[in-house]
């Protein structure tokens, strides 16, 4: 039984239950004008809270069943260079997240998942003791605010997981670990099963994926964790909440490092089939916890819940807006757009980018220039055309 | 001076002024889960009102001047068959949507303005009489409520474009008439510049394009309405209000015959830096009311504002939260991502799809058989491989 | 009656015969290391014969029925520059040319068709006499080689195209004109039907399109340049030998100024299948003079000749080596290979590039600056961040 | 010494030289119109003597320094359900493309190698003797002949390889063996460095990978040949003569399974710049005998020999009309394709397909319907509209 007295989490994925994550807000809001790329932190809950209370509300209709409180990078000391201009201490926008989350989630069958997540304090090198001081002052509100449950996601580093998991784990809560890597692993080459293996250890209940890749991917990585932890003979639930984004050309830092990124992603946005394709997969491959982070939006989040509505036995609220399948374009005029209310023809559609002046596929930055490129780079300027002028006069003259 | 006691459009126009609209309603309220594709029908606004009004306010934030009640398809004709289930009357709907976008309106500049469309009872040859009766039963409400001016929007025959502007015009209000087609004309093929000579004849003080069409598309229609007007020696104002898709393969009937419509455009809505361009174009041909349609998101609206910026003395209330032109990256920790926070970086971008087994374009739907095509299809058949084996012997004997 | 004793251009036009031509020399050469990108001069007619006749026998086994002299380019004043290096006069090479062709011919029922181009005279402004002269140089040498017809082709300007007719008709041989334009008309916006009415006047007796633009483009053109001739009260005879390269993003000057000219237009290239449509297209509008022009290779003409098989009644001579519609593919040894043994589906094949990081689509050089784009870009530039610092205190402050 | 006189292959390997490939001869000549796609059989050799001269002859130009008969599927066993209607035996065929390669070789530096391929006896479980014995045919005649070396090449087994090798050697002549797999290995799942092991053990004294990829994956084999092989311990010469297709989404089974296999490949042809990166990337993982195979054309080969002729100390002949790295634009008229006279243009041109409504890539045939997959399409089947209506019910009275 959770704090809200409904059933818990781990209850819930005991029992075999597919339990549905809601979408990143802070792709979300930053389209909606509440968040600042760059920065993207969440003074949003405590600045403009109708609009945070309203898409946590658009998730649920959705079928979301975790609220997942809008505490993302609000570590003090990633609020700590930009908390003077925001006017709100750490601790006050921690606390109107709890409080919007705890709302919304009593409008319907909602649980309040608190989250913390990777903080600038471990990447320049403070030591265990003052990264888990950091965690814990985000977990007091938590814990006064009584969340249902905890979430420690995208973490680079797995040993800041493992940090992060242990802090949580002193909740007495449950506790999801989730790492933002893919199939090549963490950023000291941590394979994903051995990352998963050390978070199960550390405590987790749940282990995962969430952000920097598309769906396919994601699922793919939890596979491994999943399969790494069965093979050590340990036992775990599992999570997805990948990107909304098709990125088959990231390399292991993901989607930060396409060219397109944050700003120009819009072509590779997922279409709500995409989505029912990625719900089957995570469903089938056993993951239980299935939900979406940066672009998801909530038609996304339908169609993950319409996908296993036999499976969980319901439609979300949403679906009185919507026709399966596209079921709604039969009253549609047009006979041509009438024959498009049916599933086979959205599963088959290969959707046109009316770009013709772009690619499909970009190269990531930051990885191009390798030791091997510069070598190749060297050797091709030494075969200069003045160089081959002698043997231009030797070919002449064969 | 509007029934608001703010400076009225036709007046903000006459000095110069930039007046910027909101984006579709439709579309963004598809997507959050309270509009159901297909009736695309607004009875949201008594439904669930707090939506509406979110997605209102986020314009407002974004820099819109305009706040369109949510009353596209809310004729009574178009809403009877759907009536009952629906538990709302028409008047009960349009009055709802008049007092979110007055409430919004109030927490800033926004000027209100009552909306109709094309009517299936004009589809459906009603006469006159009976289509003017139907757009009057929304008239009487606006009129009650009070809206600062009117917009007749997204009509595909000319003629039904000019009963909605008489009968608008008996309110005494400013009126604005916006049809949704392209460079080819209106359904009957009368051109872009014969309609809006047409409807500033019938009394419209705007004219202009909305909906169907890319944003390129629309600027350059609207250029030919421009042209006929003042050819013919009247005057008139301009708006703008296009869809957020890259529609470089529709035919006549726009983006409705794409094979994506509705439910596979992610890979075609544009990007901010797309918007910027639309802003400029448009203005630069003399447009002065530009807003958007489908597609459109807050953070679109956001960056027609930021383009005009300086045109119009300020910026939104919304660019608190943006970094113009990407500014917001500047504190990134990467360096190549740092590297992005530049203007000349993102206008040059040429955004991937991520999407390597789909097409740049689509072939429309509904325009593909023609007379010709079908003629050449049965010429290809008579040439057979039967028909063509006594060739093949004599080719081998040649 | 030609001078080879065979059946005349004319005579088979009128008779109304499908006559397939070659395709273009310099192109296929190149890629087989004989002709030189940029200069693209001919003298290989006279330093490499044995691969000229090879690829005159190619086209002929493929099916055209004309063989066209290898002069493309060979007027003194081109050839004047490089003239010494290559070691050959014009004439030398012209002769070499004619006899090449003549050879080819009479293994077949081939035609030789004389052809001359337009020059860098008229270019630096000579005079009509001074222009006329260099035709005339050419002409000597095909008249003395007794030639069946005469093609003056490749012209940019009207005005050089009359010159050259007005100087072949001189010789009593039959008369063809083809210019290198597209549906914009020629360099100085003479429409493509204008052209064609003063080719007919001049003395042509076959008009057309060839280079520059992909098929179905030359199609319509000439189509257009039909029309005009007909409108007139003229009659004529329509050639059409266009690239073999897709050019949906083409400008007024063609394929010249995409970026990828003359190294990176592989993959541009059309399919056989392609050239069936082509085929019958140009067909369907009336033209039946159908050829080739560069990236045409034998198995392109081949694909002309399948197609017009029934029309023509016979296969050309290498249609040995080829089952129609991909029939070779019925003996393969995996099913899902021989499943492709069938028009339908090489018809419906939509072929993928291999290039995911490339475009569909290029924009033309030389054509992107104009003033509008300038005004714009200038515009655009002042609307930089540091004049909007001040807008931003205001936004904060609103 | 090669009995030709020339220095052999084993001794210009040994010295380190680079040695030139010629290109595919069946696609090449299947374009020309003497080969036919399906049976690809080599009877031009002996029928149409003049065509695949003329071909040897561009690739010695081009600056091959191999001259491979062409006796590709030129086994008895392959060529009996022909024989009869080509009018040619075996033996025939095989002379007449051992004197054509000696003829154009005794032109210039060339060496002749006999080349013999994967037999259907092999494929239709024959035993080894029987499939040595149909290598054996082929070898009496290049032994009479006096070729200067071997080739085993397009094996997918690595079993049958060995077993023409053994074959092989039994002449005293050097022996290449070149297999048609990817990195995932031959058709039973051996290794790419598993069968180089084999090879090399069977007395390959080189040992590589021809056809079915493109150039860089054909390269990663070799690499991984090498690899395996100095693991070993042992040593060899590595050779590589790829597809001129770019094939990214290639599965095991290569550009067979591709949609576009065989007629519709023209998109993904490589450029003569994207050859410039092969040859060099060939030449760094320390490959020397570097040529090509399906879709080469001479100027392919030219470009590879251009990219090493500082390492080679000569340009072929062919460049005499080839300006390096597009130099042979300088002399054109217009300004922007004059600034397109240089390396860095041609390096970092992404070419445009051309075409619209095709994609960047193909899902292979033949591997897409796979267990899992068929599963997953039943479960959705499952997931019908009919059985959510009860849901849909309890949705609507949430």
């Amino acid at each position: 039984m959770a704090p809200s007295g409904k059933k818990g989490i781990l209850e819930r994925l005991a029992a075999g239950e597919v339990v549905i994550g809601d979408g990143g807000f802070v792709f979300a809001l930053e389209k909606r004008g509440y968040v600042k790329a760059g920065p993207w932190t969440p003074e949003a809950a405590a600045e403009h809270p109708e609009a945070v209370r309203q898409l946590h509300r658009e998730f649920l209709r959705a079928g979301a069943n975790v609220m997942q409180t809008f505490t993302f990078y609000a570590s003090d000391d990633k609020l700590e260079n930009r908390g003077n201009q925001l006017g709100f201490t750490g601790a006050q926008i921690n606390e109107a997240a709890c409080d919007l989350a705890r709302e919304v989630a009593n409008e319907g069958d909602g649980l309040v998942a608190g989250g913390v997540c990777q903080t600038p304090s471990y990447l320049s090198c403070k030591s265990e003791t003052e990264v888990k001081a950091i965690f814990k002052k985000q977990l007091d509100v938590f814990v006064k605010k009584d969340v249902d449950f905890l979430i420690a996601e995208y973490f680079e580093h797995v040993e800041e997981a493992e940090w992060a998991v242990q802090t949580l784990k002193e909740t007495g809560k449950p506790v999801a670990a989730s790492m933002c890597i893919g199939p090549d692993g963490d950023m000291h080459g941590v394979t994903p099963g051995d990352c998963a293996v050390r978070l199960v250890k550390a405590g987790a209940e749940i282990v995962g994926i969430n952000c920097h890749f598309d769906p396919m991917t994601c699922v793919k990585t939890v596979k491994m964790m999943k399969d790494a932890v069965e093979k050590a003979g340990l036992k775990a639930h599992y999570m997805v909440q990948p990107l909304a984004f098709h990125t088959p050309d990231c390399s292991c830092q993901g989607f930060i490092d396409l060219p397109e990124f944050p700003f120009g992603l819009e072509p590779r946005i997922l279409t709500r089939w995409d989505m029912h394709q990625y719900a089957r997969e995570a469903y089938n491959v056993g993951i239980r916890f299935i939900g979406g982070c940066c672009g998801f939006e909530p038609y996304h989040i339908r169609a993950v819940a319409e996908e296993l509505a036999t499976e969980r036995g319901c439609l979300p609220a949403a679906s009185e807006k919507h026709g399966l399948w596209g079921a709604g374009l039969e009253m549609h005029t047009k006979p041509w757009v009438r024959a498009r209310a049916r599933r086979d023809y959205w599963e088959g559609l290969k959707p046109a980018s009316g770009r013709p002046l772009c690619p499909s596929m970009a190269s990531p930055d930051g990885w191009g220039v390798t030791k091997g490129h510069a070598d190749l780079m060297q050797q091709k300027e030494a075969t200069t055309q003045e160089q081959l002028k002698p043997l231009f006069e030797k070919a002449k003259t064969h």
